[in-house]
């Protein structure tokens, strides 16, 4: 069955402030040693399987030309721009239309474009074994990854251990981001992944779905779709989404409807969260230290490290992170990362748009 | 009787970088709170008692236009360019015999450009004390300051508590940088002042130790003072100075010659030895942070930031020093201070002087 994918790249992640920006988010960035951003390396990593004219970008207007630019190889119709943000599940359901305009039916993948996966072959294969369950009635397969800490930031996947299809396990429930001790727990049980928001369906089960959980958005996507390449497509998709709920996919659809299997995935998936992902994703000197650009470092180690053509000095220091732009510098202590958006509250309130 | 001032502007310290380049040195930076750079501040300091055209500035051709553009006021011949840098005698001789070309004798001041003093009318209290001992037989005079902690980076005086002049004790011997076990012996003694290298003394009373002590020294300095208005001047000022042996005031006359005596000051004096002195200096607010620029400053305490335009954002930093420059940036843990040499040396050893 032919595959086609969807890439979301709506997002407007703050936590790489300052390379990040309102007109610059994390899937448009830099953060590995290939000078690739992360929208280049997912559409590299489904290449091999999906058609570059199968190949849509979910994002909005804002970022058309970044995503132009990028990905040149997509075409420019391809390049779908919601709005207004309504979340995930009409974002996903916009993107089937489109497909389902072209092929009667098909396999979907949902793929976020601000993650990053070391091992593509693994990562081939996982798709492989979930478009086999997918191809089959009405499977929705979730992509989960198999835990190696008690990470409290994400979603859980329960499965049945008992229950596979093919590759596949069957879902029991999606768990919201747990507190410590019960992450433990899950790690202890070896029946929870993380919830990695990678989907494999099938067109047909995907719409089957919203249109039984979802029906409204559903009604309005129809309006969408065949309004899809006439005068009226951009006023009537601006109209439907200004109605539509705003409903994440996993609460819409997931959480509510059958044959929900999951394939664990073990390649290497980063969701590359906050700066200190670059020291995993990035090789580090003897120093421990992960160093880009014009830097003299004296007995600094373990710091994260990312300049352009000015001169950084560093002497005397320890788990920083420390991240120069032309026009701002970020020095921040490594466990205090999740307070880089307070800064962008303090520019919010002093109107300070030109950083944000 | 007529009192001139010698203010020794050649040094080239490396402490303050980025903001002090071979260029710009320590003394013409601006420091403190007032906008005013060091050497303003010590000729400011002075000015009360010493007329303008009798102070004279010792420094080297680099930083002549310096000393012109920051001190309009001193006439242009007072700036005395040494050829090469022989260390402190010579330098004072060279003052001085300038000085005694003008005046048949007077109060010799000599300061040096680069430390702050906290307590202006204390301080002249002591110069006018200095003065009053000064006047008086041959004797020379320094100025010693109450030490406040076993400081291991300064030459001490020892003086004997028993015998005055004036509110000056006679000095017994002057000692180098002590050891931490010594110093505290020092301190415990209350017969130790730090060395600030302040003196004071007739023109007549150092070029009568000059010519008994360094003999050489005093002839060549003769023949300098013979060419001053010649058009020899400039190439006899090159030979001599070729010539003359490298000696500090200290070693060359201080320890060799009698009647020494020390005013003890306890004026607030700070010799702003690294950037950790601007907490001292200058206001630090309430989260103990001493900041100017364009810094937002998140869980940040007790920081040194010295910034520019660019912004500089801060998350959960201690104890650290950030000094932002147009070419380069700073980031240094304040026990790590000293070792900000070694980023000069790096630096030279890759011959990218425009950082130097």
């Amino acid at each position: 069955m032919k595959i086609t994918a969807l890439i979301m790249a709506g997002g407007r992640g703050e936590r790489f402030w300052p390379k990040s920006r309102k007109n610059m988010p994390k899937q448009f960035l830099s953060l590995t040693d290939d000078g690739k951003t992360m929208i280049q390396l997912t559409v590299e990593r489904i290449s091999s399987v999906v058609d570059m004219e199968d190949i849509y970008i979910a994002t909005n207007k804002d970022y058309k030309e970044l995503v132009r630019s990028q990905l040149p190889g997509i075409p420019e119709k391809n390049i779908l721009c919601e709005p207004v943000g309504r979340n995930t599940a009409p974002c996903i359901g916009l993107g089937a239309v489109h497909m389902a305009k072209k092929y009667d039916d098909a396999i979907m993948l949902v793929l976020p474009s601000d993650h990053l996966i070391k091992f593509n072959k693994m990562f081939l294969s996982v798709l492989k074994d979930s478009c086999d369950v997918a191809e089959k009635d009405r499977n929705l397969v979730t992509i989960g990854i198999t835990p190696t800490y008690a990470e409290t930031g994400y979603g859980y996947i329960k499965f049945d251990s008992h229950v596979m299809e093919g590759r596949a396990y069957k879902v029991d429930r999606f768990v919201e981001k747990p507190s410590l001790e019960v992450a433990k727990e899950y790690l202890e049980t070896e029946e929870y992944l993380w919830n990695s928001g990678m989907f494999v369906w099938k067109l047909s089960s995907i719409l089957y779905n919203l249109e039984r959980f979802m029906p409204e958005t559903f009604a309005g996507l129809k309006r969408i779709q065949a309004s899809i390449g006439t005068p009226e497509e951009e006023d009537v998709l601006r109209k439907e989404f200004a109605q539509f709920q705003s409903q994440s996919i996993d609460y819409g659809i997931m959480e509510k409807a059958e044959n929900i299997y999951t394939v664990p995935g073990t390649f290497g998936w980063d969701d590359v969260g906050s700066w200190l992902a670059v020291e995993r994703i990035r090789k580090s000197n003897e120093m421990g230290n992960v160093v880009s650009g014009n830097i003299i470092t004296v007995g600094t180690h373990n710091c994260i490290i990312q300049g352009e053509k000015k001169l950084i000095a560093t002497v005397g220091l320890e788990d920083l992170v420390i991240v120069d732009t032309e026009d701002a510098t970020l020095i921040c202590a490594k466990d205090s990362t999740a307070d880089i958006k307070k800064v962008l509250e303090n520019l919010k309130i002093c109107n300070r748009d030109e950083y944000i």
